[in-house]
């Protein structure tokens, strides 16, 4: 029996989704609480590799049991031995070969939270980038308008990434003032590594008045990756939702 | 010179605000933060002693210094010296006599928020108390007008408290649904120990259906303390402003 899970974590304490050495991540604490509730030695996999740091509140991720636990009920009994900041939401079957990460058709939605106000906010450090210079919110809109549609978004890359192409097609876009804060909040079929970040970091620096808003149009076209492209904090960044066609 | 400071802080990870053996309190490490920046032995006084978990957004506190940093900076240079959780907002001299709980005319507001969402939220956990049964916000919004003006409220105070009066007032009071939140932001001259958790314990079973909204007149009039009336949890309460009549 394959069952989805729908996570949501506070990734402040781990060092993202993906296991690694003498780092906690979420993979690692679910596939612990996991085997301890099922007797079986579960591995889940992952729809997105969040980084360090960054939030869930829709995260995917699937695994295979023999348990007698309904598939329904899989999201109660994990959470009894799950710490506080991680949660699952939900849990369903689905059919065997059903994979998180290869579907014809995945659409992720991201937030970036940034906190433009003059004094740093303790209640909001861990969920929000803090920028108290007076950022020109209409310039941001411009700029983020220019990433809708398909884009090779090379540019908006980290170095380290290292797919075969960068094209990614954003189908959804909305950047809007919420209070004290400016909420970006993007839909597509796939984000490269680190991309939301350096998008936010991007805008950011025109609401400053540091580029112009064609400047995303110029790294769009460009496709340079450079190292000094400002990439937001991680703990402003939260993975909102994973949609299948199926759905 | 007396400065007055204005303080937001998280308290999820200290032992409230008044300092006490063997625990970390927020007058402690601002006790220390200052001391450090001016080099003179300081202690600062509080408005209002928060508990153990409750968080602040505009606590107030002052202290006395010969240092020949200008009133307005002190803000900035002790947030230097002070850890992420807490943060000064706002500094300002003040009469060398002024004290932040003797004044004609105080009022405090506190706003007490709690997710009515089936699961848990771990991006919220440390700012709102969870009730995953569905809450009757009308009944909650009944039962709270009965709060409003001056009442004896000793039924809405720990049973460790030790005032000598319980009668207080209170001047306004909101309880409003904010998405899947219902928050309830009051405002009064004065809070008898845990008085405000104890009202959102009430104000939730009311919501549940434990109570009818009587329930509220009925502990007004009595004046009963007694252990079982349910606290709500120090997580979900923010200490959001203090107001003097000078202002």
């Amino acid at each position: 029996m394959r069952i989805k899970l729908t996570i949501a974590y506070d990734g402040t304490n781990y060092a993202g989704w993906q296991i690694q050495k003498n780092a906690l991540t979420i993979e690692e604490v679910l596939n612990k609480a996991l085997t301890k509730l099922t007797g079986e030695q579960v591995a889940v996999i992952g729809a997105s590799r969040t980084d360090s740091g960054v939030h869930a509140a829709g995260q995917i991720a699937v695994f295979d049991t023999n348990s007698s636990i309904p598939a329904e009920r899989f999201s109660y009994a994990i959470n009894q031995k799950l710490p506080a900041d991680i949660v699952v939401l939900h849990s369903e079957a689905v059919p065997d070969d059903w994979h998180p990460r290869y579907q014809d058709k995945i659409l992720k939605t991201y937030r970036y939270r940034i906190l433009n106000t003059k004094e740093k906010d303790p209640l909001r450090r861990l969920y929000t980038a803090h920028v108290s210079f007076p950022l020109a919110i209409d310039n941001m809109q411009e700029a983020s308008s220019y990433l809708l549609g398909t884009h090779d978004f090379t540019g908006f890359s980290n170095i380290k990434s290292e797919v075969l192409s960068g094209v990614r097609t954003i189908t959804a876009l909305e950047l809007e003032k919420v209070g004290e804060e400016i909420v970006l909040t993007i839909t597509g079929d796939g984000f490269l590594y680190n991309m939301v970040r350096m998008i936010a970091g991007v805008l950011i620096r025109v609401g400053r008045g540091f580029y112009g808003p064609e400047k995303v149009k110029e790294i769009l076209e460009n496709r340079e990756r450079t190292k000094d492209r400002l990439t937001a904090p991680a703990c402003g960044l939260t993975l909102l939702e994973i949609r299948y066609d199926e759905e």
